[in-house]
């Protein structure tokens, strides 16, 4: 028998119908009475300095009912600044990101924004705002900006070195991070086989369909509230909070469905310029951005250079690895080069390393996380490297990596000890796997690659209540906004736990001033940390169903227990009330009852996956077709395997599109192809059916040992591809993405010429 | 030092600025994509069999999206019927009510409902539906009803007899209520005096200014959501699932702001029908009232015909009590006769008494609550005869009151025993007030009357939770609609308990998916039964709160007491910090916490009202002019003294129209006056300023022995004014309201005839 009777199967969500018949209400379909429309006027320049702006033109256009500039944006106080220290550069800087002031820093930086009776007027009067600017040098590739001689995009920016220490003058780098183990100089010396290589990755957007939107209404007692589409309506609360210098608790922010976030629903840009609207004309301001709004003002994911040299012995250890990971931040600092430093060398036991990274800021859309954010590219450098070793070493690349897979007591980069982890599990399921066994495909230039990826999983704080309807269903009041199906998997819980059916189960995603404290949905912590906070909800509430089962039952509390979905008499299961029955006691009036659970200092639950893909090159256009695609991940548990599935499937297609296709194509700052025609998602056609394997590892902390899988699948598809491209035509693909043209010229022997840029230093 | 730093002060309410400034969204605002909007067609008589109803000429109207009829009401299946028992009965009446089926039995009976894509359309297409009638005998008086002869509305109504006894044959008469005590002959005998008059009063509605309105969306899946103006969101959930067969759970109700209630917008009627619209179309479904419609389809308060009998000892000491309450419930049983029995007489200790209620149904709108149900009318008739009494023992009305009033101890006429009231303590304020004891103003005919009320006010339950944010804000999430400043009052009492300002909270009135069970805003039980839900979950939080103050000042929890606003170390208040700052770390994801309190089991809190009032009748004309008002009201402890000053001058206004200018005028069951203008609510022209003296006599039960406030007052008035009409000009006016010509014609010596139609048996 199964342990479990709700957690592993395969229920229809609760949010599916709505969905797909388009009753569900995403930002963009907020209607208030009184609605205005607002529209950004955005730098047509990468960088310029801002020597007029004049919006009078555009204030005396009919239907034009507010109009905002940076100077609407409130200034940090000196006593402020002395109050957040460091920090006021981050407010400040993100304050700039909203509204330009003096200067814009990337094409599409917000300059002014109007508010109109309709969209239309909107944008027309965006034309009537009459800017001056004045163009200064951009800055577009981090190993420029890294040049002691490049201009300097922010006088106040300067290195903060690991440790603390800052540059003696403003500098393009923003921070500088080292990991140490060991001795590198003696590791290499160990080594009977070093590789090493420079890769180079494009600037790729999270590609999520919905985009950005935001609708504010100030009160005139300035409370506000905010309607959008985000990954945490908590998170857009304390940041419109400390980008506006308003109290958190004068903010409720109501999060509407969301059409994929990825991590890129995580920062605000037009909630703050919709407060700013709405609080000068009085009226609910609704701003909804276009899809050349989307590539090139949000944040997208970091363009690298990097630089991997790994040492072996010649029984395969791994003995010395020596990174460098320069990651373009975009216009200010904030790159995810950390994550990059501590996920891309984890999954190896190596006793000396040395790893660098740098967070630079260029004269493009400032990033924001992607999906595992910083770890994709870090894993194309290091899984690159390690299938390179494993040739050289004549080994089968799986073997060697198990050989030197890190399992629980071994330690991360940043010097933490792993928990129960499955890393090894999940490289022995690779072996096992008939995909792995099986002949290559027939074809003339067929390969196959395999890759890892690894993911450290964020927990963070839920809070979950349940109430209690007199029919005996359950509503499931939850503060993790659903992007990949949490409501379902939440439900399951609460099902499983309670002894109802998983459609007695109501989840509700409430706003900020209807739930208790909640972190962004990402991180892939939501299946894991809210579940938490659940089933702590469900224990409490089970132990008042407890006591109402044995009221029912004439026996003592301490005599029943929950049975399937019956609470029983202990031996004697002839006596049982069903477990509905009882909750629907608790949903009557005179035995009203709330239960809460609230998450929080949970240990990680660290995820790792492989990626097994057979691939095909044609040589003549250089075009790579996928032919055999497989995941393989330790998920924990799978609560609702189809939706495990789904991130691994959505996840590995999003890493394939990175891999072969997706990038930012700029001309001196200026993004070529800010359209889904231009920039290229794989759709279906690109696509095989991605086969998933499950491995199931329980994590070390929080119950069914669920982990979270979101981020795992789209770390290994670069790395994969580029292995089998190199088992399929011999050329090692060392920049991404790997398109036609990329393939074809290293086929060409050109791609060293390519990627041969100087170094930084 | 005041006992309390924010209980008893009277700051500005968290809901002002919205509802003055038009920012507040009532039910009537609601807007939905694809929103349709429903008109229902109603019953132009009383009384009549329904032959035919086509609407096919309604549903081919351009721009028509549905029609239904009450074919469309689910019926009960057999099953359900036995496993109902009585209660099938009931059901099936609150059915016919929302929508007739084969008759109807008012004016304004729902016949048919039509969504269509503007309210325009949809009226026209009321016109397009044809119903073949035959009218019916009209029953419009409950004595007549009650004859033995009279048409039976009801042929599967009987009347229930107290103890459970039944009819053998279908009756106008519902139900039959009987308190005794002691022997009503032997207390007669023991009696002095003895006083009986013969009282009626009409139908009278609630006049909240927000008509009815209801908008439904019914998704694919079967999942309800509801938008409306209702005193109680999960009270509209069950009645919709009862009367449409639906699982409770499977309905979202979400208030809106409501405006006015008085018991009125407890019982659903647009809201059935806008859920069978939206079914049929898949579209959200909007339905408002007009003011027409307001009148003559929703539950106005009872008519009633009256008999009491009073007798006392020469001392003073009232011996012995009869009563005969029949209350005319409309169209089906209902009325609050129950209430009439009980509150009538039980302020009084009276060894003997009969008391003989009866719940008759005419061809009439079916009553509904109306603030104090059943209390005003009863009082009328024996606050008018007890006048009478102390005339006739040339007693003080007030000291004879004060000599037979009941104290904690003392019996209620069904026999429960009060815990701790006031009324002795409010009787003995009266006699010490400058009102009672200052000269009648100057004028001819000028007169001074008081009398009493007593309502028992309930409890029930109610859900609250708090949760915290970063600036030490605190969110009230409560399942009450606030219709009388609840917010505030409840704002009040988390502030007082947890040491913060009440502009620190931010109370929000939730949906029924996103608090607890939540009885609805009436019978006077918000504040009482809401603020101890308040107060319980302040204590929660207070404990989390004590160990993060610990923690902050560096001892143990119990080191620790809060003062004032800040937590202090016991004994050392040089080391304290301030209760903000506590709050603020459990608004911080890291300490997150969610605080909940459920009340119920609460005993009652009864409160208790006298009313003085200065009146000047003209006798030429019979008009009433009111010159001086007062009352006074033990409220336990007022928590915002506007507040509850507000809710007696309410009250007293509503009491004042009723007692001098509201009616419904019949004509063979057609309301003749359905518009503001022809029904005569008082205007502030109408109404001197209404003093009021709050006396605060602790309940038994709860924090701060706050009492619910909000019946009380609306209960003396008629008798109040009928007293000082009789001590002007010498006539005791027994029938209600007392008009001009109602005033004008007892002058003439006609009041007996008019009063004089047959009694009941």
């Amino acid at each position: 028998m199964a342990p479990y009777r709700v957690v592993g199967t395969r229920p229809v969500r609760p949010d599916g119908l709505d969905k797909v018949t388009g009753r569900a209400q995403y930002g963009a379909d907020i209607q208030l009475p009184g609605l205005v429309y607002g529209k950004v006027l955005r730098s047509a320049y990468p960088h310029a300095r801002i020597k007029r702006i004049d919006a009078s033109r555009a204030l005396a256009h009919p239907g034009v009912v507010a109009v905002i500039t940076g100077e609407d944006m409130p200034q940090l106080s000196s006593d402020r600044v002395a109050e957040l220290g460091e920090g006021a550069i981050g407010l400040k800087h993100m304050s700039v990101l909203m509204l330009a002031r003096d200067r814009v820093y990337f094409k599409g930086h917000p300059v002014a924004a109007v508010a109109a009776t309709s969209p239309h007027v909107a944008e027309e009067a965006l034309e009537l705002i009459d800017v001056e600017y004045e163009p200064l040098p951009v800055v577009d590739d981090v190993l420029e900006a890294m040049r002691p001689d490049a201009p300097v995009l922010h006088e106040d920016l300067y290195t903060h070195e690991v440790g603390g220490a800052r540059s003696s003058r403003p500098s393009n780098v923003a921070a500088h991070i080292q990991h140490l183990r060991g001795d590198i100089h003696q590791g290499f010396a160990q080594a009977d086989v070093i590789v090493e290589r420079e890769f180079r990755t494009q600037m790729v957007h999270q590609g999520y369909i919905e985009p950005q939107n935001a609708t504010a209404w100030v009160s005139e007692d300035g409370r506000i509230t905010i309607w959008t589409s985000t990954q945490g309506a908590f998170a857009v609360r304390d940041q419109v909070a400390e980008v506006l210098h308003i109290p958190a608790g004068r903010i409720r922010v109501i999060p509407l469905e969301i059409g994929g976030g990825f991590g890129g629903k995580i920062q605000v840009y037009l909630e703050p310029l919709a407060v700013l609207l709405s609080q000068k004309c009085g009226r609910p301001v609704k701003l909804v951005m276009n899809r050349a709004e989307v590539f090139q003002a949000t944040g997208p994911g970091s363009p690298t250079y990097m630089r991997v040299k790994l040492g072996a012995t010649r029984n395969g250890d791994i003995v010395a690895a020596e990174a460098l990971f320069i990651y373009d931040a975009g216009a200010f600092p904030g790159s995810p080069v950390g994550a990059a430093c501590l996920t891309g060398l984890s999954p190896y036991r190596i006793p000396h390393l040395k790893i660098d990274g740098y967070d630079v800021v260029t004269n493009k859309p400032r990033v924001q996380a992607y999906r595992a954010p910083g770890a994709t590219t870090a894993a194309f450098a290091v899984e690159t490297l390690i299938d390179e070793l494993a040739e050289r070493l004549g080994r089968d690349p799986v073997e060697l990596r198990l050989q030197n897979a890190v399992e629980q007591g071994d330690r991360m980069t940043n010097g933490v000890a792993f928990n129960r982890i499955g890393f090894k599990e999940v490289l022995r399921a690779v072996l096992e796997h008939p995909h792995y066994r099986a002949p290559l495909p027939e074809g003339r230039h067929v390969g196959r690659g395999v890759a890892c990826g690894f993911w450290q999983n964020w927990h963070g704080t839920s809070s979950v209540h349940l109430t209690f309807n007199p029919d005996g269903t359950v509503n499931l009041i939850e503060g993790s906004t659903d992007i990949g199906g949490s409501r379902a998997s939440m439900a399951m819980i609460a099902a499983e736990e309670l002894g109802l059916e998983v459609t007695d189960i109501f989840p509700v995603v409430a706003d900020t001033a209807n739930v208790g404290p909640n972190d962004v949905t990402g991180g892939s912590r939501v299946t894991y940390s809210t579940g938490v906070a659940v089933w702590k909800a469900c224990q409490e509430a089970k132990a008042e169903m407890r006591k109402h089962a044995a009221r029912l039952l004439e026996v003592e509390p301490d005599q029943v227990e929950l049975v399937g979905t019956r609470w029983e008499v202990k031996g004697d299961p002839s006596r049982s009330v069903p477990a509905k029955r009882v909750a629907a006691a608790l949903g009557r009036t005179n035995g009203a009852f709330v239960a809460r659970g609230v998450s929080g200092g949970l240990q990680m639950a660290p995820g790792f996956g492989a990626h097994i893909a057979d691939v095909e090159v044609d040589p003549e256009t250089g075009k790579v077709q996928i032919l055999r695609y497989t995941c393989f991940q330790d998920v924990g548990k799978a609560i609702h395997p189809s939706y495990v599935e789904g991130q691994m499937q959505g996840g590995a297609a999003q890493g394939i599109g990175w891999a072969l296709s997706e990038e930012y194509v700029f001309d001196k700052g200026v993004m070529r192809n800010p359209t889904l025609l231009d920039y290229r998602i794989p759709t279906t056609v690109d696509l095989p059916l991605i086969e998933c394997v499950l491995i199931e590892v329980p994590a070390s902390d929080g119950p069914y040992g669920v982990r979270g899988v979101g981020e795992v699948p789209i770390i290994p598809p670069p790395a994969t591809i580029a292995n089998a491209i190199y088992r399929a035509v011999g050329v090692r693909l060392t920049e991404l993405p790997m398109s036609p043209e990329r393939v074809w010229r290293a086929l060409q022997g050109e791609q060293e010429a390519l990627a041969a840029r100087p170094a930084a230093s």
